[in-house]
């Protein structure tokens, strides 16, 4: 069995932003050539998340929309009054939805739905760039 | 170390329906003879998601009204007006739970609290047959 | 490869109390003396969740608020009228957040986002001691 760390560059545009890191991830597995395992997804930040979903437009404005309910932007954050970032919200939002997945892969191949794609959300209020932990581990 | 990768098959009845499948996840742990590691449960698929709870009616119940809370079946979704499918409650549902679960076992037994069971919530919204990964990492 | 076992204790006031244990994590992988793997933090109960976050005061209050407004303490409980022990919010709040997360690390050391901490909340409705594992997978 072997540990691979790879990480992949995301530029976002914050607000949510929800971007598709199936390929990414898929091309990092491969060129691992380990053929039965998990891949581990992390974000290394307190305003983003993975998780999966069909990434269509529908859904995608949906997601963005349930967000928006869970930890609406324009309530009162005690984070904001007092750091003034004015990204309670995406914090809120991140720490919910959580900062890391596993998916298994045999044969080389993730195991996904057939309308299944992994998602990198970036709640934060502004664009950024990110760097997601992609870590392989399987034989 | 190995891995070892199995599946179980639920029916569901669709609509959140919440089964427990703690019984073949360690049944799957114990055929696999490995004493020390973790247990991988994945959905592949947009509308299912993996979690404990303790598996009982009033709080089967109450999950049930919560989801209802998180991402209600009447709402306008935009998946549903450009598919059709009627099961955009059930994609936000998924994703915010999410698809994967890990949990610990020590001497061929899963980590579990005594009120805490493996749960399987089938968001979509029509019943279905499913294939869930049971991928086993350990020595 | 080598997989450690270990749990840390920790006590809570419980009442979605949320407990930094980042310290506590890192000991132990540093304590493991592996360098490259990742770390499964797990709660074994149905009412605690771990996900990480800026652990600062004013988040603190707002991650509190958040939980209350997704699953609200006087909203009536089919667990509760069952049971009578008054934490029907604690149990959702758990399985929605979930017990398991994951983290990666790299020549024995974790990787986080600068402002990013290990949390564990506690949503039962009373102060309880509580033993997380803390399984390190690596080499």
């Amino acid at each position: 069995m072997k540990i691979i760390n790879e990480d992949i560059t995301i530029d976002s545009k914050g607000h949510s932003d929800i971007i598709d890191i199936t390929h990414q991830v898929k091309e990092k597995v491969s060129s691992s050539r380990l053929k039965n395992g998990s891949v581990l997804v992390f974000v290394p930040g307190a305003t983003g998340s993975v998780t999966t979903m069909e990434y269509e437009p529908g859904l995608i404005a949906d997601m963005q929309a349930a967000l928006e309910r869970l930890a609406p932007k324009k309530l009162e954050y005690d984070h904001n009054l007092k750091w003034g970032d004015g990204n309670g919200h995406s914090h809120i939002r991140a720490s919910m939805l959580g900062p890391s997945l596993a998916v298994p892969f045999t044969n080389g191949q993730l195991i996904l739905g057939t309308w299944q794609q992994i998602i990198f959300i970036d709640m934060d209020n502004r664009p950024r760039s990110r760097e997601l932990v992609v870590q392989i581990t399987g034989e």
